[in-house]
């Protein structure tokens, strides 16, 4: 009852089929955007939730800014224009005519618009109207939005002309304090990737030629897909005074100084579903971790004779009520009683797909002898993949259940990233031979398990070219460092810096 | 320190200066567009978070769909174009170019893209690849998302370009499902206005002129004002099967014959706001039921030496601490201890002014007699003004005396309405003369009490007309209808309809 594709077969239209199979999002007649279906978004709303109430006890609050951006506002910040100006949607006009039986754009703009690719320009605006003195800052505020993106090679989650995020804005009386709130966000980030995704995640700043447009620094979160390939999770950026001063954010400071304020941003976006896609989807379809799965469990009654449904929905009814009362992670667990007009089989096979973190079936026999078929999603295909279970022991252990299958793939995930960074790699013959050979999914046997590498990076000036032309990138450099000295992996010379080499989405 | 403006004296300027003095939102460099602020935001994430769990709770499932709209999905439902090809924002290019020093647009799309003003002619598209069958139905979905409307006089949350919503759509097997479906929507409005917003309204169904474009019929909920002028808060609407043919939704039968499924759409938006701003705020600022404040209960510290200052804190950290274990409306309590570098006279009005429910100010005095000086919002300039209680009882009466605020407030917000509505006017010259008097702020002695009228209308073609001429509107065809014949207040024939007469926002 597997894909059509597997991950060793092909990588792209197995993820294609993940995300089919378990309904979580599809193309839609808007060229290059997505409809996020209920189980994608319901995964949305609990990663949601839980940065939401990061967002809250770190201080920020919750505001909403302008969906549209008038063009000069682009023009102030010169390299923040390079970066976005070749992908976005652009507001011309601000009604339609009908015209010879045909719909024409009427009304045209004395400014264009823009569709907010990020935000930092209009938000930097709103923030030099509300900073005057030191005693104004720090402003700390966050918006969940929707953005838009002008991709010319849209993908479901990874790459959508629109997405969801969150972006965060702040601004600081000081470069010190504004770089503390760059490191904290990423720290929150990398917490919620390892403890709430269950994605294990590399943390590090970028190189220059990586860097959000118009940052100082830009740090990041990244995580290695099943495919060997990185994925940026999420980015925090040290803006310095760059949009201060585009836009004006002036502040008097203790000394009876006018000063810029100091700015960062920060964001992850509906791309983290991508991830946790190709972190934990096998060939069977989706794997949700419990924390933010839209069910944790689901029950699927097996009537095999019409006269016994009664008995076995009160029986699961039951079952369920208790289940309710236990708290997963000190929260309201979330269950479903799947009671559709459709066969049992069929029922599992979905929620398989979907990637449901525990699938109850029961029938008469289990009434009768007071107990639960239990099927985890993460055992499939293993000896305990049918577990029967008491109704009272399914209930005592569930909550440990729930928080073993989180840990479980959070274990398996971390494992598969700490044993797939090469660090032998030693000179740039070596590397460009590796990367030429590994580009495939890194469980597959016979092309070795190998997606990352740790190694030396001089900064050249040149690395760009040289990476580009190896179709790789570093994802960054590390904030763990060894100190040591050694040969950079692109150049062959001298260098001293930890970076990551690798493929990237 | 009361606002600028009254109710009586500039009942425009004064909703104004409300907003802006509560913080809540404000006109931003995007034309048209506001920025909602913290205050403004949190009570609309409260309306989010109570309206999702009836959305949930009605098996409703929330999923998102995209920003923008091919222009040729306007061009099917033609009177769905009408209505909304006047409003607008139409995306024409995908990226920007540098011109002789000047960004100008690039990339002219081959079809423009409308951004969403509603989401119909996006979601048939979808449904029509969703449904097949009568056991694909129904399909019950909702979404929050921001929408867009060119709007020429924009004002804060009454009508901007952009604003937020949530709109349900749904598709059916039968006309009489669809509408009970519609009806359902229509009554978790009320029931949400009512319950959590503390506003009360009249519900019933709109005359054929003010239906929403496409629609077969269109159900609302309508509240008053303090000015006497009506707010729509929220519709609902049964689309028949009018887009459901344009965007070829069919499914089989259970008699196996092809058949145009029956649709609904349904919204609120943060317009709501806007109600609760004009049904509880006074000329002090606002007023905020407790159900959406962001903060329930502000602590104030009074600090007159500083050697006090951590005997103050210490304490009331104690009682928050307290308090935190309270549940009013069975729910988490929202606490806020103001610990900002400001004097506590201007924090105390600068809480009042954004209308927190209850304020509490403790200084050396309470800390040593353990008790607590409460200041209700509502009570505010009365003799109860303030209240000086033990923290004992203060703890053990909190979640009944947030009970009772919310209470209150729509007490007196339905007794306004009801002694608001004028039933003794009996002929057109009448109506005329009423309305032509009335447009002022209803608690004004001088002019009389009075807003809306309650009376007959024939349903004349030529109501809209008439109505124009007198700038006033049939807000709605009562669902409580009398049966009684008497005579229509436009036209003067018999008729037995009952509607509400009123002006508008």
């Amino acid at each position: 009852m597997g894909l059509k594709n597997t991950r060793a077969g092909n990588y792209p239209e197995w993820y294609q089929n993940v995300v089919n199979e378990a309904d979580m999002a599809e193309n839609s007649s808007s060229p290059g955007c997505m409809v996020i279906k209920h189980w994608g978004y319901g995964i949305w709303e609990r990663i949601r939730d839980v940065f939401d109430e990061k967002i809250k006890e770190t201080d920020h609050e919750n505001c909403y800014f302008p969906l549209f951006i008038p063009l000069s506002f682009f023009q102030k910040e010169a390299e923040h224009v390079d970066g976005f100006a070749k992908e976005m949607a652009v507001v011309t006009h601000s009604r339609l005519a009908m015209k010879d039986g045909k719909l024409v754009p009427e009304g045209k703009l004395e400014e264009p618009l823009i569709v907010r690719p990020t935000s930092e320009a209009i938000i930097a605006d709103s923030f030099s109207k509300w900073v005057k003195s030191y005693r104004d800052l720090p402003v700390l505020v966050n918006q969940w939005a929707n953005v838009v993106r002008w991709e010319m090679r849209p993908r479901l989650f990874l790459r959508t002309r629109e997405f969801l995020w969150q972006e965060g804005h702040t601004a600081h009386a000081s470069a010190a304090e504004a770089e503390e709130e760059t490191k904290r966000m990423l720290e929150a980030y990398r917490d919620l990737c390892e403890n709430t995704l269950a994605m294990p995640v590399l943390v590090g700043r970028k190189p220059e030629h990586e860097k959000f447009p118009g940052a100082v620094d830009t740090y990041c979160v990244e995580a290695m897909m099943q495919d060997g390939k990185a994925l940026q999770a999420g980015t925090s950026h040290f803006l310095g005074q760059n949009f201060a001063k585009s836009a004006n954010i002036t502040f008097v400071n203790k000394n009876n100084e006018s000063e810029y304020a100091y700015t960062t941003s920060w964001g992850v976006s509906t791309r983290l579903i991508g991830g946790v896609i190709m972190t934990h989807a096998d060939d069977e379809g989706m794997v949700v971790p419990p924390k933010i799965a839209p069910y944790q469990v689901v029950f699927v009654p097996v009537i095999k004779k019409p006269e016994d449904a009664d008995a076995i929905m009160a029986y699961i009814s039951n079952i369920a009520n208790e289940a309710k009362k236990v708290m997963p992670f000190g929260e309201k667990i979330r269950i479903k009683i799947d009671k559709r007009d459709k066969s049992s089989v069929d029922k599992f096979w979905e929620w398989t797909r979907k990637g449901a973190p525990i699938i109850c079936e029961i029938g008469m026999r289990d009434v009768e002898s007071q107990n639960v078929m239990v099927k985890e999603r993460i055992k499939l295909g293993t000896p305990e993949g049918k577990q029967i279970v008491s109704a009272k022991e399914f209930i005592d252990t569930l909550a440990t259940r729930i928080d073993s299958i989180q840990k479980h793939l959070f274990t398996k995930a971390k494992e598969r990233l700490e044993q797939n960074i090469r660090t032998d790699i030693k000179t740039p013959e070596e590397l460009k031979k590796y990367f030429e050979s590994s580009n495939v999914w890194i469980e597959d046997e016979k092309q070795g398990k190998v997606a990352f590498v740790r190694g030396k990076w001089s900064g050249d000036a040149n690395s760009e070219e040289l990476l580009k032309a190896m179709k790789i990138t570093i994802r960054c450099i590390l904030f763990d460092q060894s100190g040591t000295e050694g040969v950079c992996l692109l150049t062959g010379k001298p260098a001293t810096m930890d970076v990551i080499y690798a493929r990237s989405y």
